[in-house]
């Protein structure tokens, strides 16, 4: 897939975000808003807001984002807040290239550790297993978190071993 | 110690905040900041703010408060972000009297489980210990969470039961 990932933030970002993130039928109204809310934040707050993204861009049209960020009082902990890529464009490793220029760009400003949280549902399954295909491994596990039969489950991956890269 | 707890949030209670979690020497300076500026975003939002407090005053002077709030995308599951009492206090059950107004208030908002993060270095085996002795158990362990030989222990307690309450 010929798309070129970009940093910058433009002001329709959270609309299209919230489309995109809406689109994929994964997340519940409450994370969509959440989901634009971080855009929203950036936009007001700049870096200082400690959200930063990559972007997927075919045209005018939003295909794909991820967001991350410092987690406050850590030593170059972070955490991918998001990553989402519209059904279409699914399947041609567009979640996987988000995933690796997050991490880059978080080696670049001295980070050490990724962490990412999603949940232990059915629904799920494919998500974590794109985590534990790129090299995330389980920190945690908190059943029920979110709801009755909805728990968290943490992923976590070091990005000081540049040997177990793979593009 | 003949201190009633209150719920409303005052104009100075950010310094008063920042004043007195520095006191306790417990804290860093970037958490110190992050206490006081969830109390400057519950004066700004108001409820919105998804932050609610617990106030011990001694005439004028904050000798003790605890803030809590719903964990956005769940249902009824809670976070104590903070728990401080003034050094010269400690050791009267404040802290649990804190805590226990807490969780009587998440339960009134229908909230069913409590979460607290701490650190599981050696100065914090007596906040580990305080939890623990309240009912807390551990749910996670994060090892090198905030940083290297600095985890995060996640504690959690179930509210909906009320026979293993002890006031």
């Amino acid at each position: 897939m010929d798309v070129q990932l970009t940093r910058d933030v433009q002001s329709d970002d959270p609309q299209r975000v919230e489309a995109l993130v809406a689109s994929t039928g994964f997340f519940s109204p409450q994370e969509t808003a959440i989901a634009r809310e971080l855009v929203e934040t950036r936009l007001e707050q700049g870096l200082a807001s400690g959200y930063a993204f990559a972007w997927a861009r075919q045209g005018s049209e939003l295909i794909g984002y991820a967001c991350w960020g410092e987690i406050p009082c850590t030593e170059g902990r972070y955490d991918l807040y998001w990553i989402a890529v519209a059904q279409t464009c699914q399947r041609h490793g567009l979640g996987r290239r988000l995933l690796r220029f997050a991490e880059q760009e978080v080696r670049r400003a001295g980070g050490v550790r990724m962490y990412v949280d999603t949940s232990d549902r059915a629904q799920y399954a494919s998500t974590r297993a794109f985590y534990e295909r790129a090299g995330y491994s389980v920190a945690a596990s908190l059943p029920d978190f979110y709801r009755d039969g909805d728990g968290k489950v943490i992923f976590v991956r070091e990005l000081n071993v540049t040997a177990n890269e793979r593009a």
